[in-house]
């Protein structure tokens, strides 16, 4: 059961006052985090609208297809006491929408993921609005997690913890990365996820591209293996871990670029504070690999936040002066690529706290030897 | 392995003359099926900017994030013979793009799905350009399959159906509509799917919910079941079909029910030829099952086209006078929902063929009865 505190009903409210402060007449919510995060409703963006419309003045409605009326009336959304109408087939849903807003509105925020299809159909109807992003406004909200979204991220955190305390029932040589990725798949959903959201297992010269999903190729004694695992909880939050095996005995240079590695990321995980900001953290990091020889193989930030989506704000970035403040959340996650060769990262959602940060991912960061 | 001839080299060169023809300087392409169906390119909408940039006087390149680049070469778009250029997590993605296209230009074409955080940024570093929908231009070359895109579907109809078959191992009274999904989702990606895309089991009552997913409702003897499920195969094409299920013996009105709906939808399928138009073919069924007094019970189009997408052009749909033309490939799947009480759907995937049109789903389209 999806606790009542994660999807407090006051969150509209404090998005309606939150878009008034920033000057918008309305916010225009299609499907995805935002929508979840205001009513709890988890649609998919397809073909026809689906739209939380949050004026300003005046009450906000959610306008849906109307086939999917009974499923949107037995999703939380239902208990909101807001309205919910259906639009029927040969229906124009965005004319509907623009009759209900004020007049001469001036400006309207979009969804972030809202399609071009959307927002085009959307400048169609309402000619004289500026469109903004809804993100600016509702990223402020979400940014800064209650302690029933960090429980949330907690338990997202150990069901992954778990998935990785298990890798030696699947990872073994001999195998392919598509093998091992598949049984890595079941156990997300079997340990606590109802979806799996992305499987890397980068095996040999695949560990040395971050994005490398899965291949046919099969993996070898002696291949450093990065797996980065995550998948979405009941409750809407989300879990994205990275661990490194190696099947038998490692490169030496492998295990030196490793011990660079584990360095950077624990002094990372070590500074997270209120205050610090986020480009102060990535290069807390991004020296002692640079000091080690290894700068111009730390090719991406550190991290990414992290809530009812597996990227969101903060970024951990260099170039970004946030300070961090209690409540927010995200990967702490360096990686070392030397490309064709090898590479290794390791990740940890933190949430910093009051005083430090908090550690979502608890299996042991060492590499990890199978037989 | 893919085949060579499904995503041939020159659809870059026919996006090209069709974008120069609707009067566009240009096409930006963010991830999703478009970039698949020019490139072969297969990446996920992330918060990065990945886009294929096609300028109708110029060459056209892919700019990717620094960090993708390995596996964007790795990918089909690495053997086309076009630029593949990385930026840095730290350089503005919008500004270098912006930089490269020809001062001046009016118009461009956007992807249908881009996010708004994307369509608003290139409005920022673009502001003098209109922003027009790609998928006009693109959609044209999408909407009718080549022979090797039908063979494509074809397996991925052959795939989804090899699942459909095996139903009665997994759907019993007793169990819940979730444990049913997640066999029926386990099976769809080991029958030959590389990617589960929906599993939807509506049982009961929940089978008068057209979009209802899985709950933990237990499926009672008697229970009509809709099972409406699909993938992706490796190909990139997808796979979608409906059948129903009742676990012991119906309520008599639900066979009643059914007979309707089962002369509608073959009466449709038989109907498919070039020529007839979609809403033409929509109102074959609607006739049928508004004569037989459930015309207020169809609640929903009768069809989407699919390929590269579950849902694309062509929607088989009241208003539409769209003629169907050979290859187009589409859904045909009518409905009948009871509210709080039962619902049944039966959906092929059929192609125009050059006289008549060729279903992709062959089991029984007869109301299953399991043990």
């Amino acid at each position: 059961m999806i606790p009542t505190d994660l999807y407090p009903a006051d969150r509209l409210e404090r998005a309606r006052e939150a878009a008034a402060g920033a000057g918008l007449g309305a916010l225009l919510i299609s499907p995805g985090a935002d929508l979840r995060y205001l009513t709890g409703y988890q649609a998919l963006p397809l073909e026809r609208l689906t739209c939380l419309v949050l004026p300003v003045d005046g009450e906000p409605f959610l306008l849906v297809p109307e086939l999917e009326r009974p499923a949107a009336l037995a999703s939380p959304a239902g208990n909101l006491g807001i309205e919910i109408t259906g639009w029927a087939e040969t229906e124009d849903p965005y004319a509907l929408i623009a009759a209900r807003l004020p007049a001469g509105m001036a400006r309207v925020g979009v969804d972030n993921h809202m399609w071009a299809e959307k927002t085009i159909a959307f400048r169609g109807v309402l000619p004289d609005a500026d469109q903004a992003l809804a993100g600016e406004v509702l990223g402020r909200l979400r940014i800064r997690k209650t302690q029933a979204e960090a429980e949330a991220l907690r338990r997202a955190g150990a069901a992954i913890d778990r998935v990785h305390a298990r890798m030696g029932e699947w990872l073994r040589a001999g195998r392919t990365e598509r093998e091992v990725g598949r049984d890595i798949a079941e156990a997300i959903t079997a340990e606590g996820h109802v979806r799996t959201d992305f499987v890397i297992v980068g095996s040999g010269p695949h560990s040395a591209s971050p994005h490398h999903e899965l291949s046919d190729r099969v993996i070898q004694p002696g291949d450093p293996v990065v797996v980065d695992i995550g998948g979405t909880t009941e409750d809407g939050y989300c879990s994205d871990s990275t661990r490194d095996y190696v099947v038998g005995e490692p490169p030496a240079e492998y295990r030196r670029l490793y011990e660079v590695l584990l360095t950077a990321q624990r002094a990372q995980t070590d500074a997270v504070r209120p205050g610090i900001t986020a480009e102060q953290l990535d290069a807390i990091g991004r020296d002692i690999i640079t000091d080690a020889g290894f700068g111009p193989h730390f090719i991406h930030r550190t991290g990414h936040g992290i809530g009812l989506e597996t990227h969101e704000e903060p970024y951990i970035v260099a170039g970004s002066a946030l300070p961090l403040e209690p409540g927010m959340a995200f990967s702490v996650e360096p990686g070392i690529y030397l490309p064709d060769r090898f590479g290794a990262r390791i990740e940890d959602i933190v949430i910093c706290t009051d005083d430090g940060g908090e550690r979502l991912n608890r299996t042991s960061r060492e590499l990890v030897v199978l037989p």
